[in-house]
């Protein structure tokens, strides 16, 4: 996606050779017009995928799903919480995430009752890095009996390698921005 | 807002004397085509205040946020994070906030890039109980010397004073559904 990338190159913060800093726009301070571009995106790209649900993890994910869900006909969308607070009483299914920006291992969890076999879920995220996010989400919809329709992020940094090792446990994996190395402040995208 | 008394009476779940559970459609399962009807409520609640960006509170706060700033002419959401990953390098403010239902304390944290003294900063949550996270956020706000145009809250629970507090401080407070009690499983909306 070009003005994504252009959107990187123009406001993205390198930070040694694994992190990109996009907190301007994507995932602390919201350009929600700029999202509403990748949310469209997104659609074009899992188009007639009969897809019945979005699920990403709190917290940065929910901006982009909310607005990409429109784009699906409105459908719901579920976010995986990272704690407990007591007001979550029913069952849950839970999955393990590693952190690579905390250095945590922590437990992910949606309510029982909102995913079902019947469900092709979409998972989105705004990075795809190691992939533990998204295998940990992908756990919880195979806990559920429901369909991986697809894995969409809108920032893949494919020399950490999650993405690769995604699609070749045989998920379609679409990244709106693809990003080979990280160099000396140089963000390099994939031709 | 009489559809979202409807939807709380039809979906939300009442426990003890002092939780409401709305996971199904508001902060765990995320129905954005009534998220959509909450948004234009609060534009029209606070139409005409030149409001300059939205500040929520990670993580329910964010879709509500998002959606709510269409209607505001896609002015930018800033979420203040609970956390403080290793990707955070520069300058924040910082506020405590106490949470109801984790019973703990926490760190509120937003980058000082993202709030300048030029800003009117309309403050959104999904709940206002004790009023202990929307304190929080006009702290921020105040700390980068901006204006707090208002709060917005989809649910006030006004039994647990948080918004009469604010309101005697003299915030404007505006909550699109106020419980007034909660008792024996039934929700009490103030008339």
């Amino acid at each position: 996606m070009k003005a994504l990338k252009e959107r990187i190159i123009a406001d993205g913060v390198a930070i040694g050779t694994e992190i990109v800093k996009v907190d301007s726009f994507l995932n602390h301070q919201i350009d929600v017009a700029f999202l509403d571009e990748i949310g469209q995106e997104f659609a074009k790209r899992f188009r007639g995928m009969e897809i019945s649900k979005i699920l990403t993890v709190e917290a940065s994910g929910i901006a982009i799903a909310c607005i990409t869900a429109k784009y699906f006909g409105n459908i719901p969308v579920l976010f995986a919480k990272k704690a407990s607070p007591n007001t979550m009483t029913e069952d849950f299914y839970n999955a393990e995430v590693k952190s690579f920006t905390k250095g945590t291992v922590s437990i992910v969890r949606v309510s029982k009752k909102f995913l079902s076999p019947d469900d092709r879920v979409l998972i989105l995220d705004d990075f795809l890095a190691h992939g533990e996010a998204a295998h940990g989400m992908a756990d919880l919809i195979r806990q559920a009996g429901a369909k991986i329709a697809g894995i969409g992020a809108v920032i893949e940094k494919q020399f950490q390698g999650g993405g690769k090792r995604l699609r070749e446990k045989g998920f379609l994996v679409e990244s709106l921005a693809v990003i080979e190395s990280i160099q000396n402040g140089k963000i390099n995208f994939l031709k």
